[in-house]
């Protein structure tokens, strides 16, 4: 039976991962620091046989004790704007050394390495949709950098990784992903505005509601996650839900309308200013995954929005 | 008086900058793991008073010994493509691990920072000419990411530690150098076509003849890098000689006419296959620099090649 370490475990897209990886008869171990993650998120797995949590900082220098690791998914990272604002350094490790230690992890035991790249490699796009061989427009010295730029030296690591060691590397540029066990207070937009209507506290939209993102739904992720590392394909790889791109006070909008099925009143709309490099506009051109790992998104918006409605309702209780 | 950590000191930037700092009046510590530089280069700045040499490389661990220190020029890195493309995990550790170093020392005695970014944090530019609030155009996946995406990281750790430690940090974005110490053997185009011509090898150009670099004379150059570090502009600047801006063959051709000055034939010039991500065009905007730090270059690219080639015919005796 194959053996993979997850990183960033205890996190959105970790925790789903393990899971489906579990049911997938692998035998998993989820590493944390539970920095931005929830230990809620992976208390139910460690029940579970088969699932080994491992409490470590991915940049700590790490003496493991595997006598087997066939793949490593690398997700360990602070993911939401608010999160790496807070903690640029940490974001940077994450990143950069972490992906070291997993190169060096994964030479140990001849294992496979996805790293998890996003579309903030892009930055705020001047093409749209964004493919693969798009090079971006990041800011370097700006309050993003510290995320978009350690990204981008992630997958350069990779590039090396490859080159120099001949590492069976995997690169997915995530698009906004949402879902159940999302921090609520993780400060992005999904959980924000629905913890808001929740809490009949007023939404916030930084700007003018009119930049734009493409919304995927974990399960999709997990999929496509799962299939790149199956595949052969070693350059970086868009997962994201282009049928999906929705502007901002649209999103505030849906989230009202769902919250009010399930008898949550509306709550004021403010706008206040907006975010500084903020993206205007987000979409994947997905041709490439669809071609080479036959994958496509499958949930739309409102389902993948009442999942993680009724997941905040219940945890708010 | 004041005291100043150069980084890099055994290479062409760094031994300038030395000769030029203790020319006025410092107490100078250079720094260098002799990877890309020579020992030559600085052998003579050893003899005398106020320069001394540190033997480490600036990836390690310091329990430095400074009482006190009042700024930092970190210039350690591989500079040409050649050496970047032998070493880019060093590279990527130059300017990350070894910027997050000195950032720690700058921290700790209170000094000024000036980090040596690039011109190729422009990647190969989609605007002409390059002004400092262009973002770029870089291949984070590619050959040349190594050196171009740590350089866009390093800025983004100097831009991190203003924020949180208030740091005082300059950042030079240097555009094509050369002069005297070059190493022969480095790859660059000027040193590559000046030994080409004092050995009797054939020229080779990379491509069709038609890409540009703009050249600046080392001594424009720390120049430039002197008033920037005494100016209060934290944010990016480009340094670079906007009108000296060639094409490869022209460089080619320019070189073996000065040559021939000497009485060296001229050698047979080749075209073979392009770089991959080699950059097409690129001169930088310098108004910010004029404006800033009253500085422009005044070495035309003629008599600094003057000067360039009777050091290499000197070497070569
Ligand atoms: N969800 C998205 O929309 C999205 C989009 C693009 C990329 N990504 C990437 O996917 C990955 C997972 O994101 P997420 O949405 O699950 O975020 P998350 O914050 O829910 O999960 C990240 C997990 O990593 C852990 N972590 C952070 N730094 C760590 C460190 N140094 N050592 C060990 N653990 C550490 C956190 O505690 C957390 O459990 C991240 O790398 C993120 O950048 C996510
Ligand atoms: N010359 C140019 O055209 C140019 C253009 C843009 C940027 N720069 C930057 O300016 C700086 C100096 O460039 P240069 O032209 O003098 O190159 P160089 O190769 O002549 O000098 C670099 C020096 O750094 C030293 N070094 C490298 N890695 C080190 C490490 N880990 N620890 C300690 N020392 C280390 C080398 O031994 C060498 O002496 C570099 O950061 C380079 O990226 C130069
Ligand atoms: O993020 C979670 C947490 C729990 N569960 C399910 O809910 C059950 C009860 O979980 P528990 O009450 O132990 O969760 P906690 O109190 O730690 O949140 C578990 O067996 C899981 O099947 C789940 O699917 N996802
Ligand atoms: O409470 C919020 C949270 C986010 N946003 C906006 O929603 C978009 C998506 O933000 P998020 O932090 O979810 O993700 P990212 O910017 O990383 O795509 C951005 O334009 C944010 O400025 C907002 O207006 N209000
Ligand atoms: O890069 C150099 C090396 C030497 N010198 C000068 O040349 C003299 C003699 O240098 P030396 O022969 O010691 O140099 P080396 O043999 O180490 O190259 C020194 O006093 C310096 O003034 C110089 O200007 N630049
Ligand atoms: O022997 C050589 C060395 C360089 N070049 C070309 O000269 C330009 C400048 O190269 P260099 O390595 O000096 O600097 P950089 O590319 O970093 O600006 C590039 O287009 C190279 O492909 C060339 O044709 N022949």
């Amino acid at each position: 039976r194959s053996v993979v370490l997850v990183t960033g475990a205890a996190g959105l897209v970790g925790s789903h991962l393990c899971e489906e990886l579990l049911k997938r008869n692998y035998i998993v171990y989820g590493l944390d620091n539970l920095s931005t993650g929830q230990i809620r998120n992976i208390n139910w797995l460690n029940s579970l046989r088969d699932f080994y949590f491992v409490n470590r900082d991915v940049t700590d220098k790490w003496e493991d004790g595997f006598t087997r690791l066939d793949e490593i998914y690398h997700m360990a990272s602070p993911a939401s704007p608010k999160a790496y604002f807070k903690d640029p350094i940490g974001t940077y490790r994450a990143n950069t050394i972490g992906t070291e230690s997993m190169i060096e992890l994964a030479g140990r035991h001849s294992a496979r390495l996805l790293f998890a790249s996003s579309s903030e490699v892009y930055g705020d796009p001047l093409t749209h949709p964004q493919t693969e061989i798009y090079w971006g427009n990041v800011n370097p010295y700006g309050p993003r950098a510290c995320y978009d730029e350690s990204k981008r030296m992630g997958e350069t690591l990779c590039f090396i990784a490859q080159q120099l060691y001949g590492t069976e590397i995997r690169i997915a540029r995530i698009f906004n992903t949402f879902g159940p066990r999302m921090h609520p207070e993780d400060g992005r937009v999904i959980s924000n505005f629905i913890m808001n209507g929740i809490k009949g506290d007023d939404i916030f939209i930084y700007g003018d509601g009119m930049k734009t993102r493409s919304f995927m739904y974990i399960s999709d992720l997990v999929d496509g996650l799962i299939r790149l590392m199956a595949s052969n394909n070693s350059s970086p790889i868009n997962l994201g839900n282009p049928y999906e791109e929705h502007n901002v006070l649209k999103v505030a909008k849906i989230i009202q309308e769902l919250l009010a099925e399930r008898g949550i009143a509306r709550t004021r709309i403010n706008y206040i200013q907006a975010l500084q490099d903020d993206p205007t506009k987000r979409k994947p051109d997905i041709s490439k995954a669809e071609e080479l790992l036959d994958w496509r998104p499958t949930v739309s918006f409102e389902d993948g929005l009442r999942k993680t409605i009724d997941y905040f309702i219940e945890l708010y209780k």
